[in-house]
């Protein structure tokens, strides 16, 4: 089951991805916060300010990336997809309207998940994987993608590496998040509704993610970043990404790779074995 | 629609702001703290301690700053103003009653607005912009600004440069602010009503201001800093922010405003074509 | 009514202060925890562990300080107050059960104060002066303090320097606390009540604390810190508060007193003039 | 009742305990939770992934470990608790289903102990002690502990010094925990059920846990370190833990021990004198 094939002999394999979520999480969490404007200010940066500033920055730096957005999203910002796309990046199906699949029906997640595939034909965008708003799937969520006939999903936490999952439709690719490389614990902050508490240092946050950094380097993983453009597009925070990536360039040994290539190389590296998820625990 | 005029040649512009809220924004969130001695006396604290110490501190280092003042603090402590308009620096509006607009009906942020308005003119203080409470601007309230001539807002944050705003009854420019150049996140805490989480060292929110200048200085930004008298005249934290005003003065390239010398500055850029508000957005 | 004279020509004074809450907090916030054995052995450290080793590093330094004690823990730990007054330190009254004034009616807060004096006359400790639960004090409160006699309280935030508060029956000194001087926002951890987030580290806590006593230094202000021993008595942070304070002696022009003696200094100060406090605000 | 024996000469002794909870605490928080597969496999990252990483670390170091499983969580992964023991360290009782104590009635926690004990006694593995789910012990748990014969608990927090507790059924030895030697306040979030605020640096981490035991090697105490593996065997995370390690045994005077190993030195230092838990406090 394990296999260090798909690293294709870099200590670590980078994954650099933005969730373009604009206002849709902050409307998931209450249709009122439309009227609210210093608040739907606060999430419009990420697509016009953030967006443009990101993909300058990769230019620069010759980095690939990839880009979760809500098919929501894609509707409201017209261009955002393809400025993606133009560049040389992957834009990845991140919902249609960011609600957790865990607090939707079974039947409305399969809606809402053709909705934004929808969206995506609409604009010619292909996509090839998926990462459940909120970092929020079920157990059928895999099985969705893979009907989907996706390569890819992003949402899972068993592991650091890649893994294979298998589902009736077909096997996938698990490309693994947490928690601690992402952005949201470290930067969000909104008084209504209430998101973040203090407010973290861009030192920090670059000294957290190095060290992560570094672990991954040494045991061999998927170094799988996960930023919001409404967040760390910020000027001092871009500055310390930017950090971020210079030093993963300086180690020689670490590969940046967009979300959709690395799952075909998983899903090519026949030593790695496919994992059948368990069912949902007994308790107690 | 984006212009460098406004940055006159600097790196970046700064303009310090301090939020002199004293006792509203606790009496805001519950009338029945009135009674609540240690509390009133941590807020009257801003005004009492904190303003002339940071009147002093901008004398030393001879910069200016805008204080934006609800009216009801205004009306409270009836030499406030004054003693900020000698020493050069900008009064600007700060609501009456230190409530967020987006917690009152259209109607009542009228009269709040229209009350604090009558206190300047009372006091003979020359207002030319306005910021919301608690940053919770609704979409009536740039419009709101422009009636009553004023020539600014600053409680957006679509932009970390400033940008014009066209309403009904003309521009106005936006100075757009941010949570993470707000020392309440950093410092505020109280256990009732509940205020904060952990209290911040001063070296960090140095650190994290000087990382977003340093950015703001690369990107050719407005740094628009928000500081409360009754937090950041703290000692340490004073301390802090004239070493923070110390190095934006040693590079060199960094220009200090007031926010209403900074507004004639955006509104006299003709390259800086006017932004309508879009509507509310529609979701999902 | 501002002076100096209290300062006897020190850059700052500093009054190290340790409130021996043991249980009381905890048991305010329900009486069921008094059934919770992890949660009381947690809160019995204070007591039995930490007030011993607070005494050694005490009289390693030579540095006096003042020990706030609720009398329901002098009562149930017998030993306490003279094992503190043996060392040479100060005891000063914490309420009996630690319940903020603010959330009692004016008679219980009445009760609540006596019933502690009654406790302390009872062990034949002096009691110069009182400090509110939890930093609660109502109008009142000072009022009460002076009518028992006592030299001055230790619970309001208008200032970072002693003032004298005018009452009925006397002027009292004020010796103003403040969250940031206390270990309490930093160190205190419990999920049940939920106290706290994240802990912090010594060496934050230090530099914090460390910044303040600077800005203390260079605007003559009075150091009040305040400890709780089953916090700051753990290995770790006894270290750094020893060297805040061997820091603090080698600076040479910071002088350590116990409340007491700087609140007779306070009021034997002629120069400064005494507060009478305002009436509660009116608000809006 | 206070003897260094225990120490064997040591300046402090260290035992490196780590919670295998994988998902048993979220279920406990909400039983809906098992159908949360992100959060299910963020869970399953402890024992999959987390332990057999700590196993090779523990290997390379050359230092013994305690590890605490939940009776269910050995169920669950019935190769668990052989892979620990075959390394040479020990596995102990950490409850069968991780609810509190505190939180089940009397006769609950008999039958949930009880369950615990079965499982292990089914895989043939040797219990020495004990300790509470979430640090939430009550008055019988010591009894309990005493009454199936184990030799020590590890929940309560009255000292950081080992302590023998008297119990009818006998004397069992209690080695302290303590919070800020948890990783779970530094490193746990999880957005539903809510855990944790901020995530911290593993540098902050190492930092704070590097000052409290250079404290304990100064005050003689037990370093009783309590990790998590779904938390503290990521990359970034575990490398830090190493460099603990590292730092522990390049001071030269900190012993490593099992908890067990440890726990029959404490009951066979003879100049220990046992202490009779208190009747729960009466308030006010």
């Amino acid at each position: 089951m394990t296999s260090t094939g798909w690293l294709g002999g870099a200590a670590a394999v980078a994954t650099l991805t933005f969730d373009v979520d604009a206002e849709s999480p902050v409307l998931a969490a209450g249709a009122r916060f439309a009227h609210h404007l210093s608040t739907m200010s606060h999430q419009a940066y990420g697509p016009e300010v953030g967006v443009p500033r990101i993909l300058g920055m990769l230019d620069e730096l010759a980095v690939p990336a990839t880009f979760f957005v809500p098919g929501w999203v894609a509707r409201r910002y017209p261009g955002l997809t393809s400025s993606i796309v133009e560049r040389g990046h992957e834009v990845a199906h991140h919902s249609y309207a960011h609600k957790a699949p865990t607090s939707m029906t079974g039947q409305e997640e399969r809606d809402d998940f053709a909705r934004a595939m929808d969206v995506f034909a609409e604009q010619g965008v292909e996509i090839l994987g998926h990462r459940a708003a909120m970092w929020g799937a079920r157990w059928q969520t895999p099985q969705l993608v893979a009907e989907h006939g996706l390569l890819y999903d992003s949402s899972l936490m068993a592991d650091d590496r890649p893994y294979r999952i298998r589902t009736a439709p077909g096997d996938i690719a698990e490309l693994p998040v947490h928690w601690s490389l992402d952005d949201w614990e470290q930067y969000a902050f909104l008084p209504e509704p209430h998101l973040g508490s203090v407010i973290e240092s861009p030192v920090k946050v670059l000294e957290t993610w190095r060290a992560e950094l570094d672990g991954m380097r040494h045991y061999g993983c998927l170094f799988n970043l996960c930023c919001h453009p409404f967040l760390s597009a910020r000027p001092g925070r871009i500055m310390a990404l930017r950090r971020l990536v210079e030093y993963a360039l300086e180690c020689g040994d670490v590969t940046f790779m967009r979300c959709g290539d690395l799952a075909r190389a998983v899903l090519d590296d026949e030593a790695l074995t496919a994992r059948v998820l368990p069912e949902p625990p007994n308790y107690p």
